[in-house]
């Protein structure tokens, strides 16, 4: 059997066949289109999951499930999106519009959790039960694999500083506002603007702009002022992980999005920030590893998903 | 069929018989002896147990398994109690122990997540799948059930303003050390201090010292530093109640320990000061309650566990 996930995005709608072991076999993706009716939208959701179904030598009948990936939020139970960010979707059932066009299981999820279970099934926390992916980006997003299965929430949105700067959600301190790759290019200018002589400056007029490898990179180069920023990055991520660690007990938090590019230079000083602040009920071991699934994450999660 | 709960403290042990319905029968407590030996502890934990079953009319025979609630780190799937302040236990396999002397299956759990599993089962959560229960106590304790099943997890030690004040456990700005009764009485004292005209003196002169209810009692007589107290300490039970939501995504949020028995006056305030503060993934809805076992909830709460 054969599983199809599908990522529904603002920019483009990806499809692929995911194997019984969890791995991606083919994938195919189409412009979402965002600028028309949820109708049309799902019914190319459904021409692309048939389409990479025939192109690649399968029929329906070897079709497990559909899995979808959507951002926003989604009520698994029902198949419906209930809101996304810059798709025309409100309270739409896609699990019945797909259905009326393809008759399988159809499951919903969110894509920050897609990407989680595709971390915990076949990636970076591949063999274990309980993992927790985080993604440093535009926010920060985070999935959570408990027994194999994903929970609901929003670890983005924990508020790490009370009182601290206010966050697009209305609340003040964020973990979001602190650790994301936003976060980071705010910060790097913040600290480039106090310290006219740093070298934050030659690599961000190198790149035209800041970006969340200047300070990285700057510091790297030996910039004290940079040094500064990462140190002060890596401690907001690391206040986070550590919370999540200690809510969660997890064997392994995965970090993924751009900023996890940095590889070791990163995971390494969070996971000095970090050793000594846990409080584990339970075991005391977890690791912290480099996502590796990258944009494939979503696909996968998706045709991981089950009813 | 009946279940065994058996609640271990530092001061008594405390056995119940719980039925089907999830409902305490009956209860019957021995001081713990805790400058005795594991095994001897465990030795009367087993003779509660059996007394308790025969002393109202059960049999060995009716009893469908134990369950046990332990202060400090548990190993669940062995059975092991890890590491228990104040008790010497260490790496002790309590259901081993507890099996030489009773054939019936023997289950160990955190006492927090007993009490949280007890107020979801059969208490302020009963008919929800998804709570969190936190107990305001000495430190800030907290147990969250998903599908009706416990999390491993810490919820006290995740930290809410980042560089705050210390914590015992070696981070700063966790939320324990703003949202405890001890925060509490340490806050209420320190606007005491500043303010010698405040009616928390009359309270604090009555009671011979500052506790969790000066403040609150204080305030309702009109005192505006006391209502400042209030305010600022239901702010950061809201902001950890808030990162609760945000997280898990729970339908009820049950708030137990000494300063729950305000009440509405507490429970109130912080509602409205949640409001508008979650940023739901899913249904937008939760309750916040107060907790309604009591010391109860700790054998309940471990008579209900399984394997």
């Amino acid at each position: 059997m054969i599983y199809v996930g599908i990522d529904l995005g603002g920019t483009n709608i990806a499809a692929g066949l995911v194997d019984e072991s969890g791995k991606l076999v083919c994938k195919k993706s189409i412009p979402t289109g965002a600028h028309r009716s949820a109708e049309e939208i799902i019914k190319d959701m459904a021409s692309i999951a048939l389409d990479i179904v025939n192109e690649n030598g399968y029929t329906l009948q070897d079709v497990k499930s559909i899995g979808i990936g959507c951002p926003g939020s989604v009520d698994k139970k029902e198949g419906v999106l209930i809101y996304a960010n810059n798709l025309p979707f409100s309270n739409t059932n896609i699990r019945s519009e797909i259905q009326k066009y393809i008759d399988k299981p159809v499951f919903l999820e969110n894509d920050a959790n897609c990407a989680a279970l595709a971390e915990a099934k076949s990636g970076a926390a591949k063999g274990t039960k309980n993992s927790v992916t985080v993604t440093l980006g535009t926010g920060v997003g985070g999935g959570v694999v408990i027994n194999g299965a994903v929970l609901n929430g929003e670890l983005g949105h924990m508020v790490i500083k009370a009182d601290g700067e206010p966050c697009t959600c209305g609340r003040k301190g964020c973990w979001e506002v602190y650790a994301s790759a936003t976060a980071l290019v705010r910060q790097t200018k913040q600290a480039a603007e106090k310290d006219k002589s740093s070298k934050l400056w030659e690599y961000r007029n190198k790149d035209g702009k800041f970006n969340g490898v200047t300070a990285f990179n700057a510091a790297k180069a030996g910039d004290k002022t940079a040094q500064q920023v990462v140190d002060n990055y890596v401690k907001y991520i690391g206040i986070g992980v550590a919370n999540i660690i200690n809510i969660f007990q997890p064997e392994v938090i995965v970090i993924g999005g751009g900023i996890s590019n940095q590889g070791e230079s990163l995971l390494e000083p969070v996971r000095e920030y970090i050793k000594g602040k846990t409080y584990n009920t339970g075991t005391n071991s977890w690791r912290i590893e480099k996502a590796i699934l990258g944009n494939d994450a979503g696909i996968i999660g998706a045709a991981l998903l089950k009813g």
